[in-house]
């Protein structure tokens, strides 16, 4: 929780951190200042104290809705620390020590502001912690209870729209070639669901900020393809819809996939399903407050080679298909975020009190033309049960209302 | 435009650029990818050779799309370049000389790949380019037909949502303290105008990507305040409409403003659009092929000087009121870049041709509760006229069509 990143930087010996970039869509700036229109801003920590956010003056306004103590700039931050970082380091007396830096930035500004800082101060030692396990996802890794108000919020936006997508597939009628079609007769296509897709979001002051994946046949064997425009919706076909939005302007996201084959399933695919639907209930079943997260991910991976899959854990090299990614992840400004699950992660990324996390067990055939993913997200709560934030049956077969049998 | 890359790496005497971070907003990937749902790859080109571009397994397929040759990577790009950038830099023969790093990436991933690469590499050398001026700004700055087709097609779904805003403002009910009010009887807020907006958006296809300004009153002045959202639509009041909407998936903006006044404005209100319309009216006039920008800001800063305005060029320190910004800034894949207009600007921010450019005088005095805005995009086409890529009328008093005298 925020309130854990005092200790957190006295842990890493940090004698202040600078957060820099914008202020919306920038988790740790976002941390801070709760989003709003501020671009290219600095906001400085030292533990213990409140921080402090430089911003454009232009931006005043804006980043006053932070709450936070703003100092106007007559540039952008990063313009100011490339040309003259003493602006900012006399002023909050930063000379020497720990520095850390945080947030997304352009890569030139970062290269050209850490050799003016280091320049003008060669006591300064700047670290530069890689954000999987940086003092900022440690601290993000327990919600507080707003924060899980606004995750499940966005849960319940999520299956709401999951539901009317099924609800639109299915009423639709269907052709001799068992291709969905529109109201005008023409195909559907998934370009046609996205779109309706992204609306229903916006309607509901939700973002796609990352790409909804929609994926059809071949691409939903490939577990991060978004899907392909002009590919038909066609009866007994995997359907993999992994929808992560986030609350318009940046902030909180919920993340959650179901696959689903309309009108009837391929013995195959049904094969697939019913193998990723068993081990997803095994995991979900073994939950356990304070648990390792790897140990969930190493008993699918067993599972999974057991059953002649490829995986992380018993595989080199790139995985074409089988089982080809890590159990899950923390969930909260970023979609994706601590604690971990890779077999490799490590000890200490844990089930405890307060994290919310996603369990996705998938397994993807591209060459047979399907994929099965299956993904809530859970909240470890006071009471150390795990409770999923939005319910959503978990059918893989979608009965269609309409379909005209030959 | 695109072409002159290769020239522009040999002038700045780089050996190779590497451009990491996402495929999607994140302009410099952008320009090579065409977007596409890929999360930290790394792009690699030489000067003279394609591009390639290395990315997660996982997500293959989608950088496929951008039809460069994909090198899948069982991680994500930044890590590898962490633990192991000889992985990358091996097989592209790199291992001294300049080489240039480019894109939006986290900051602690910046640091710690820039460590691992100079540990690695000693005769390497890293350059970070700041942004505003660097070979993509360079590059960017001049836009291929298609360009300017993709753009002027997003001018025109902005000019249609603005026209659509002020059909709906103007066919308001006003209550008795001229506040606008909705069907059921309660007040019109800030917050349901940007709804509606965000939906007329997303019905197009294009995406509010930085916050669309709506602001009016005392919001109206200060230049980057995206207006308040509780607050009511009243007649007589300033209202400064700046709406920069992207292509969906991150592509190219628009950049577009009109300052309104609902049903009446105040002679004081009135007084300060003529003077931004007549300063708006004689640059464009003036507007000249190859003239550089700046000249355009210095006769904007000596008109609004000379009535009495603070202006960045005659007023030191933070600007509150007057004239606090630059006249306009080129349009793209970056809301805001190259040609800069600022009058301390290099001479050679020329309105070359195939440049896209906004002109946006303004004055704000949030004292005062009040601030004028003007911005149309233009092109500067191949027969060295100047081309506004949205015609929208001007306006500054919208008539109410219901509006109850008392």
């Amino acid at each position: 929780m925020k309130s854990d990143l005092d200790g957190l930087m006295k842990e890493a010996k940090l004698d202040a951190i600078l957060v820099l970039g914008n202020a919306d869509h920038n988790p740790p700036m976002y941390y801070f200042t709760g989003g709003g229109h501020v671009s290219n801003a600095a906001l400085v920590k030292k533990p213990g104290q409140d921080a402090v956010l430089y911003c454009n003056a232009m931006e005043r306004a804006e980043a006053a809705r932070s709450g936070l103590k703003v100092i106007p700039l007559r540039t952008g931050a990063s313009e100011v620390l490339i040309k003259q970082p003493e602006y900012i380091f006399e002023e909050q007396n930063i000379t020497k020590g720990r520095v850390g830096l945080y947030g997304t930035l352009d890569i030139g500004e970062v290269l050209s502001l850490a050799q003016a800082i280091r320049n003008t101060y060669p006591e300064i030692e700047l670290i530069g912690e890689p954000p999987e396990n940086s003092i900022f996802l440690r601290a993000m890794e327990t919600k507080d209870e707003s924060e899980v108000a606004r995750i499940r919020k966005m849960g319940k936006i999520t299956t709401e729209i999951v539901g009317m997508t099924a609800s639109f597939l299915t009423q639709c009628e269907v052709g001799d070639d068992e291709v969905l079609l529109k109201d005008n007769g023409s195909p559907l296509t998934v370009a046609d669901v996205k779109s309706k897709i992204l609306l229903w979001l916006a309607e509901r002051g939700a973002v796609d900020v990352e790409g909804t994946i929609f994926a059809i046949g071949r691409d939903a064997g490939i577990p991060h393809s978004i899907g392909t425009p002009d590919d038909r919706m066609r009866l007994g076909q995997t359907i993999v819809f992994d929808i992560f939005p986030a609350e318009s302007g940046g902030g909180y996201f919920y993340d959650f996939t179901r696959t689903w084959s309309l009108g009837y399933a391929t013995p195959e695919a049904q094969k697939l399903f019913d193998e990723v639907n068993g081990v997803y209930n095994k995991v979900i079943d073994n939950l356990d407050l304070n648990a390792e997260f790897k140990e969930y991910q190493k008993m699918v991976c067993n599972e999974f080679h057991r059953n002649g899959h490829n995986t992380p854990m018993h595989t080199e090299g790139v995985l074409d298909d089988g089982y080809v990614h890590s159990l899950g992840h923390g969930l909260g400004l970023n979609v994706h975020e601590r604690p971990w699950s890779r077999h490799t992660s490590p000890d200490a990324n844990l089930l405890r009190h307060g994290v919310i996390f996603t369990i996705e067990p998938g397994l993807y055939y591209p060459e047979k033309g399907m994929g099965v993913r299956i993904e809530d997200s859970y909240w470890v709560r006071p009471d150390g049960k795990m409770e999923v934030l939005a319910e959503y049956p978990y059918d893989f077969v979608l009965p269609m209302k309409k379909w005209k049998k030959k």
